[in-house]
């Protein structure tokens, strides 16, 4: 293949290049249960349980700004990102390994603030830090996270187990994480700009926290437990809503119909996404970041949704052949798109 | 504390800073067996077996040169680096995660070379490729991976168990790892002042692979079961032997005699040593990356080595009070030091 044919990574996006890259990997091992498709990989071990593994990586310039984002934040969110994972499969985490890549400049004291944020993330969500590797880097700090869950062999929820008719529920509510980015954003262009003047930040608190320090629903794991419920599928949002409600549809064969008036927004997110000229159902559907997690449920289980609080039923699943749509309060449906964050 | 006072990383070394940034975190999960300080982390499952979990990160131009370090050779090595913990601690690894960050201008294809690297080496250790992470990288090519592996709850090796009088091991020879290396940053520099001289590579082919397609050695974990011979601690080498030997007296509260005229050091390491004016107990000791198993043995099972030719007695184990020494030809004694491969 000439120079000039050549693809670049941009042109295939994230999940194409996962795809393009690991499609010829088989899996050998016995205890292999499930390879690359889901939050996490699936490991068997004897007895009732089963091991749960995931990885994700935190690049300065991409994933985080040291300009606007505590090194303490920075290491409670990488914990937060990981675990997430491993609530997505209805488990839960128990030990992570924490790899860093810093440069031998950095100053001893910052990289304690960075642990003390992993130490607090390792108490509220009870995890154990249990290895990983330290290392010099070139180019801007590099925290590498690995997470290891257990879960019960038969109460593990897969992307891919959804079906026609199944209500499609999420918890908390959408878009404030990324419109707290926003808002970081727009100071730091104002600071830049004349750096006399102060951030403005009062108010915004609870966005802010959302993009700087996310809370992955370790609580949501404890209500299905109480309510003796499993989700027929589970993700978690981490590139958007509908980034992620394409992913349930295409590992469980199905489509989704969801309802924009339902899809939960907080007060305070509209307001700030008028205030910045930004539509909020954009912001709940694209923006990403949430934490927080999707889920599909048996129309058996509707009671335990209802007029829950935590949750909001956004749509159900359909057919496959009917797409996902997105229906308006005025009853007209559109083609959903995932425009979701794309760091490549 | 001041600016002027702040300590930076590089005046406390990489396993200073480990010490000074996980002091202050205690392991809660009854499933966390061993945490921060072996090759791996020990986790309990039901049954008789545990899991291991490893974790470590290649950094371009920290741990390699892109300028002779071929994609695939790397993919291979950055599998060898992990499994090669497991092996440390007598288990099997079964499964890798790989979290990679990228330029987005990377050419697609590079990556399936690197990819190709990863799955012959997924191929030869038989292990299963099962998640990881793909991410933008604004500098250089990050690998991240980590690795979950398998053991009998009885036949774990630690670092810890090393007692006076057992016998100290390493399979293989040592030094041939670094002076490759060597070799392939002087092509590297006649190149540089010429670029019309082609580099002379041939005859340290053997020299060359140890550095940048080193085999990590599930063959002796393999002997091991032969033999029914279990080590009474192990470690593998990466940042040199008398690095790691450290590593085993402090782990094990001894201290280590060792004969310089015991280390195994190849023909061709002793002949291009002696070109390149180095001196080979020297390379053997600190040039580290060799991925060799260093071991300790009851005294019972001497025979088991005695004239195996995988094998060489390179000393034994003494009281702590004694210190890590290195006895020459002579008899004379002199502290052992280590300046293994610091990348801070």
């Amino acid at each position: 293949m000439s120079e000039n044919t050549k693809n670049e990574i941009e042109s295939i996006g994230e999940f194409g290049l996962i795809d393009e890259l690991t499609r010829e990997f088989k899996l050998t091992n016995d205890s292999s249960v499930k390879g690359i498709g889901d939050d996490c990989a699936v490991i068997s071990s004897e007895g009732e349980h089963c091991k749960l593994l995931s990885a994700d990586m935190l690049v300065e310039g991409v994933h985080f700004n040291l300009s606007y984002m505590p090194l303490k934040s920075l290491g409670f969110k990488a914990v937060s990102v990981n675990v997430s994972d491993v609530y997505a499969m209805n488990g839960k985490p128990e030990q992570i390994t924490v790899s860093l890549g810093v440069s031998s400049k950095f100053p001893v004291e910052a990289l304690k603030e960075l642990y003390a944020g992993i130490k607090a993330a390792c108490e509220f969500y009870s995890v154990d830090l249990i290895g990983g590797d330290t290392t010099s880097s070139y180019s801007g700090l590099i925290v590498s996270i690995s997470v290891l869950g257990v879960a019960d062999k038969t109460n593990i929820s897969f992307r891919s187990g959804a079906k026609e008719n199944d209500l499609l529920i999420v918890s908390g509510d959408l878009g404030s994480s990324y419109l707290g980015l926003q808002i970081l954003e727009r100071e730091k262009g104002v600071f830049n700009a004349n750096p006399n003047i102060q951030p403005k930040l009062d108010g915004y608190d609870e966005l802010i926290k959302r993009q700087l320090q996310p809370i992955a629903r370790k609580d949501v794991i404890s209500m299905f437990e109480e309510m003796s419920f499993k989700p027929t599928s589970m993700i978690d949002i981490s590139d958007g809503l509908a980034s992620e409600i394409m992913h349930l549809a295409k590992s469980s064969e199905c489509s989704f119909s969801i309802y924009s008036d339902k899809l939960p927004i907080a007060e305070k997110s509209i307001l700030t996404s008028e205030e910045l000229g930004l539509d909020p159902f954009v912001c709940a559907l694209n923006g990403g970041e949430d934490y927080e997690l999707l889920f599909t449920a048996d129309q058996k289980d509707f009671e335990k949704f209802k007029n829950n609080p935590n949750f909001s039923i956004i749509g159900f699943a359909t057919d496959k052949s009917n797409g996902n749509l997105l229906i308006d309060k005025n009853d007209s449906a559109v083609t959903l798109n995932a425009q979701g964050w794309r760091h490549f």
